[in-house]
């Protein structure tokens, strides 16, 4: 649980969906730890790490609602609290990648051959259980055959786009360019990109968006520049009891900005904001892809109706 | 001049006004070295290093003007060449001085006690002859006793936010905060920004405005949530001549992006696209901020009132 907390942390796992199940897991691996104390005692250790792993990523919708099954599952069982938790952590980990792998077949209806679409930070397979949501849309369209080419901002300050959106795409074969993150107004307003695609930490009901910091910065030049505006996002990261606040939003190290491996980019001292995600509101928002469907605006009703269809699992609360 | 091009190149200089007055003493400097070989030759040598300064920077106006003087100069006298070329260099020198110091001046209409300002990229005295532009005015604020805060972006990829803005910021003891550019949108949506102050590399007769990369990212956002985008830009950048085309903009090296200092950010074999600069409408551009007055929309009418005010000089054409 320790080690897993601080790669959450240190972002060596990043990705809503895999920080969900890596969470989920997590607590599994705290209950075999700690099997032989008693049960009781148990119960607080897991409500004690299940607080610790949420405090540690506030954004992340996936993480926070599998936190609260594997918790609800092991209250509940009569069984061993180990094999209760997981059982549920392979049952979370088993719908995910059902959800992924649909979420991705369903986004085809959205791309075209001889699309330009740009992404922002990574939301492939490394982000996910398997299949990736957006970027894994873009992968899938690629291997079957439609001539797309991805534009990639590089998303500081952690540079994810850089280093694995750039690695994802290239270890498929997709032609694809870098930018920095300021370089969006330049390509839109030149009319490089057809469309826009990125994931999601969490989705409010409202159909507004908290995804990875530069997001909402992209999504204002989309609404500009009439541009699609595309968001993947599994129904495991939609938030239907909340409302869109900054409260959930994470503010990291300075250092993250300052200093890019062993370069240090400012002079001593200085400061800086680092807000982790951003809230992108759902009037910028075309459509939001999920296993269950496109939905489009009005999202309210496209999300209730999706939701009220047969095979609604309860991961989403 | 071989010297002097390769800095303009490699981005040791820079900055519009100083790349002007750096190609105009350059150009005296070719004069000299050369001041023993028959004029015609001479002259030849002159145009052909003016012609290579030119290619070195296509955007920022001040240079090919300054550029321009230079060779109109010596084509005239009818004395010694290169007197001639450096006496007009330190006359374009002085002048920029007092057109620094003037702008600084008039900026302070725009500046209230506890604005929160946000700038792009480096406007301050290290891009110029002496005052600076944008960061000059918040720098001269400051000193007067306005208790102003500042937000820099970093500005990939070459970092001039984050290397320089901020130790200009630092040295004169101003608070401010570092963000990456894709946080512009965050800071805004959130209302933490009163206006926002950019340097120019070209005006043209329109209001349209040719600055470094990024700028048109922050003037839509900037439209969008109503917050002013203030260009502070000396006549020497105008262009009363063409029309804001993308001809104009250089594109450079990917290695700029791919690499930041020892560190290389992505995959070997990633192809970036690297514009120096973009191009905001005048739509998005609340105000110009020159040496002789603050102009307003429409700009080609207080642009035109502007320079033909008493005083006007050769140096915009």
């Amino acid at each position: 649980m320790p080690q897993v907390l601080e790669a959450i942390k240190e972002m060596r796992i990043r990705g809503a969906p895999i920080i969900g199940v890596a969470s989920a897991y997590a607590l599994a691996l705290e209950a075999y730890r700690n099997r032989h104390i008693p049960r009781e005692q148990l119960m607080r250790r897991l409500r004690k790490a299940g607080d610790l792993l949420r405090s540690s990523r506030p954004t992340g919708r996936d993480m926070h609602r599998a936190v609260e099954r594997i918790l609800s599952k092991v209250a509940a069982t009569r069984g061993d609290v180990y094999d209760a938790a997981l059982l549920e952590a392979q049952s979370i980990a088993n719908e995910y990648e059902r959800a992924e792998r649909q979420l991705v077949k369903i986004g085809q209806n959205l791309i075209e051959d001889g699309d330009v679409i740009l992404t922002h930070c990574n939301s492939g397979p490394l982000a996910t259980v398997a299949w990736g949501t957006g970027l894994g849309i873009l992968l899938r369209a690629w291997k079957s055959g439609k001539r797309i080419s991805v534009i990639a901002t590089e998303t500081r300050p952690m540079l994810q786009g850089a280093r694995l959106t750039a690695w994802e795409l290239k270890h498929n074969g997709v032609p694809f360019r870098l930018i920095t993150d300021g370089m969006v107004g330049y390509v839109l307003a030149r009319g490089l990109v057809d469309k826009i695609l990125v994931g999601a930490d969490r989705v409010w009901k409202d159909g507004s968006v908290a995804n990875k910091i530069g997001t909402l910065t992209i999504a204002t030049l989309a609404k500009e520049y009439g541009i699609p505006f595309y968001v993947a996002a599994p129904t495991s990261t939609f938030d239907l009891k909340g409302a869109p606040s900054y409260s959930v939003v994470e503010m990291r190290d300075s250092r993250e900005i300052l200093e890019i491996g062993r370069e240090r980019i400012a002079p001593p001292g200085t400061k800086c904001l680092n807000p982790a995600f951003d809230i992108t509101p759902a009037n910028h928002v075309t459509a939001i892809v999920t296993e269950r469907g496109v939905l489009r605006p009005p999202f309210r009703r496209s999300m209730s109706r999706a939701l009220s269809r047969r095979g609604h699992t309860d991961h989403v609360a």
